[in-house]
């Protein structure tokens, strides 16, 4: 299992992450860089299409990030999930796209998003991806 | 106990998994297999028959898996506990089966099913079990 | 602290016990030996008598165990829960008796066992016993 | 103890401490003193008075411990929790004075008390001590 | 640490600070100072004006410690909080600033705050910060 | 309105029902017939299956009602249930169905069956019907 | 229905009912009979024998009356209560008779009992009788 | 509709109502419109449109009714509620024409449609409206 | 109303008591005595001590009541509460001796009264008294 | 209902209410004047200064009303509740004082008020007020 980890992950994405965001989530200077502290957002209203059926699905993401130099600004954040609204696109995707596009956008120390979608079915499902990825196995 | 673990499993079944499915779940494959994210599906109307009683019995069975190249679809899983719904099996043994089979059908890099019973005569019971096994103490 | 632990408890129980059930409660095979999994059994109908008041008491009891070879029947449980109904017993002794009989009975790799007593004098006791026992400091 | 306090507990309080119960509250011998368990009681129904504005205070103790050589009767200790009834005292000093009379009284191997006191313009507080205590940072 | 402090993060706060109180709040003395407890204080009438739309802000303090040889006075700490009443400030500034005040005011061995934030446009905010702060990355 | 309600319910169904059981459900004799008092029974496992879609359904059924001479028997009350498992049936249909088969089983003085139908596609629904019917406005 | 009403209930029982208490309960003067109060006694420790089965049931008893001249002692509600602890009874008798037994015992003006009894076969039954019985329909 | 209301409501709308369907969603026939039964529908994701701010807004739409000749089809429902998810509508505007809708789709004898809004500003707003609508004051 | 009360409870407190306050807490007045509007009050930190067994009793006051020319004063109703700590009184007095002490404090239009005791012995009890009272049956 | 109105409450404010919106909030037209129907608005974060003490008072505050031919603003309501954040005023006061500012500013044909206040010494306030006022007793 060694030798997958070094095929798949050799240059660790972290290191290859610029200092400075670009992302699509507008960010404002964090006032307290030398501390490590938490910021979590809960957005209950995210709602997105599924792609095989068409039919909408809903979730509520949870964010939880140390913040580095930059902090997610709240209005651009919330315009930002809006823009999914009717983009098709699967559970398991739209946690990881979601997740990439904000580390982009404000270069956290650590990031995990979680997105918890509604039953389908009888049946519920929620992602949970963290930045940087802990090491398999 | 060292000894114990040495002749009942000797061969850690994880490597003796091959890297392709072959269970009886569909899959997709995973568009983000470099990092390590988890997947937690709840399936609160499991239903199968009590072989001794002949009774239904009633159980929410809670999945949670880091994939590797696959993810389970949803659908097929749905359709793959309803297999059960007629079928004569005992709590603990219901809880291993449905992992060992969505093990061989996704190939997780980790996963663990519980499944909460109802009760019967005041009395309910939850399995946990986990793959890879945890090594015994 | 080492120097009790060492005269107390010299031998440590659990090679001390042998292999075979000899307890009250009745078993079944463990058809999946190989992996170590967990079995929680809540009983939320335990009734006895204090000894003192001669006063009934009630407790929810929680089992949680790690099957070894055999797995235990839950109808002969139950029916050894209810052999406490008329019985005079604290409710220290009789979460450590209980799970003492436990452990005979299916001989499991890790056992606890919660006795959660309902309030006497607007103070309500909740006793955990573990096996094997944990160190002490 | 000021002297303890003085060399920053270079010699672990627990020594220093008498085998024999020299408490307030009455204990029983612990039948099963060769495992390490644990018991907790939850006394919903503290009541003091705040010795700055006269004015009952209200609280629940949660005691955890796991028993030496003896366990606390619960009726004694319901009568010494109710000497406090019309004592002045402050939350946290209420909370470190029970555990060290708790202590003194059945010499537990470990022992927590945590005082959750009722709101008092608008604002909770919630006291918790433990024997022995943490190591400083 | 204090080496890991001066190349990271160079003015580290920590060590700055003078052992005596120095900040808004007052304190009383510590009567239990040979002993890490703990003391939870929740204040959930927080409330301060955000600066960008004018609009008010609430949210629910909660505020963990280890008391050295202080402790908040609970009057005056709600006085302090109600300072930010009709203040304009950024919820991560509020919950940092807090902080920041109550460490200069009474000098604990460890605390942490955590302001939850009411939710505005459907998304809700909480911040924690911890003193003396985690190691980054 | 008045019109339709001469032609569908002219003998208003009570009068015509036999008093002596004939449905499907056993009963015993009611010990209190003298007084008017209430039994409801809740069974949260009843399924079926949709007749459009061929997937199982699922509801929790209570049921409420005043005896006149008989009792539903419990036993045969669940059996009864269990013969809907594998069979096709619209919510809306189940419940009325199932009340008719009841009133005919004990001749209650009043009767009222409640399916509660768990979620599909995001939507639940939930239907009431009751014995004698209430008149229409 | 009338017609009903007259041949099962021809004296209403309330009115045959001595004035003075004469039931298994002691009672104590009530101070306040100018004023028709309620009294409301919730006992959730309820538990006799099923006479099919001889498996104990368990139920949480709520009764409410207004007292006339006498209230309910606690303590003998109490002990009378635990007389059913080994004595085989169905549900619905049970309830009607524990309330035949308080209305004898202390003469209210009103009085009901509702009996909730733990789920058998995942189906739990509740009864509620009322004292004086409603009017039939 | 205006020159109904006018007058204040002289002809009783229900009378304007033509017997048959009429609406946007479609029905089904109900094989028990000799009996007066209730129909609660439960929405939670029903989502629009702000008309002032063009900023998404959520609700759970919860719909109760007796049918009379139809009921309403719940996929056809669903598909309804989505052809909001782009359309801007007032809350209050929302729920009085939805209800106008489901009325002329299944002529009920019957209904109440209550939509919950999510908060926005703190503030959260819950719309209810009844047909036939109650008389006014 | 005065006739009924000559012949049935002929001394009825109600219309002995005069019109202004006399009673044990304080008032102010009523700025708004031309509606009928109500006042909830909760105190759930009441205490008394059980005369027969000198333990103290513990429970929560909910008073609802409809001013008339006088409020009741908050700080001195708590203080009147307060003089309960160390009396010896049983739940049903309690409850209808402060009522009628406020009451004559504030000569309400109508004025309800709780009291939820703790449990003693697995019992709670909970009682209700309303002025004016209700008739009788 | 004028004329009780004249003889009861002689200047009941009601009668003298201009048929037009002269209130402090703004309004927008009603659409569907034609039916009763009820909006519900609940402002959790209402906060004014108590006149006694100079702290400040918290309270959830619950709006339910049928508009007439005008329904509230929501902006300008929540602008509206916020001119008493540095206000003094009691409890029944400002519930009081406010359902009558929203009576003037939207005229509904039914209006209630909730104010429930957070506690204080231990002890909640409820204040419920309605237009137009319940008969007197």
């Amino acid at each position: 299992m060694a030798k997958r980890a070094k095929s798949v992950r050799p240059a660790k994405p972290v290191s290859a992450v610029p200092a400075e965001p670009s992302g699509p989530v507008d960010c404002f200077p964090n006032r307290h860089p030398d501390r490590d502290y938490e910021i979590k957002i809960v957005a209950p209203e995210f709602t997105a299409v599924c792609p095989r059926t068409g039919q909408p699905d809903f979730a509520t993401l949870t964010l939880t990030y140390t913040p580095d130099k930059h902090c997610l600004e709240l209005k651009s954040f919330k315009l930002y999930l809006q823009s999914y609204r009717n983009r098709g696109i699967f559970h398991e995707h739209a946690t990881n796209a979601i997740l990439d596009d904000l580390v982009r956008s404000c270069r956290p120390r650590r990031m995990t998003l979680t997105g918890a979608f509604n039953a389908r079915g009888g049946i519920s499902t929620t992602v949970t991806a963290t930045y940087p990825a802990p090491r398999g196995s």
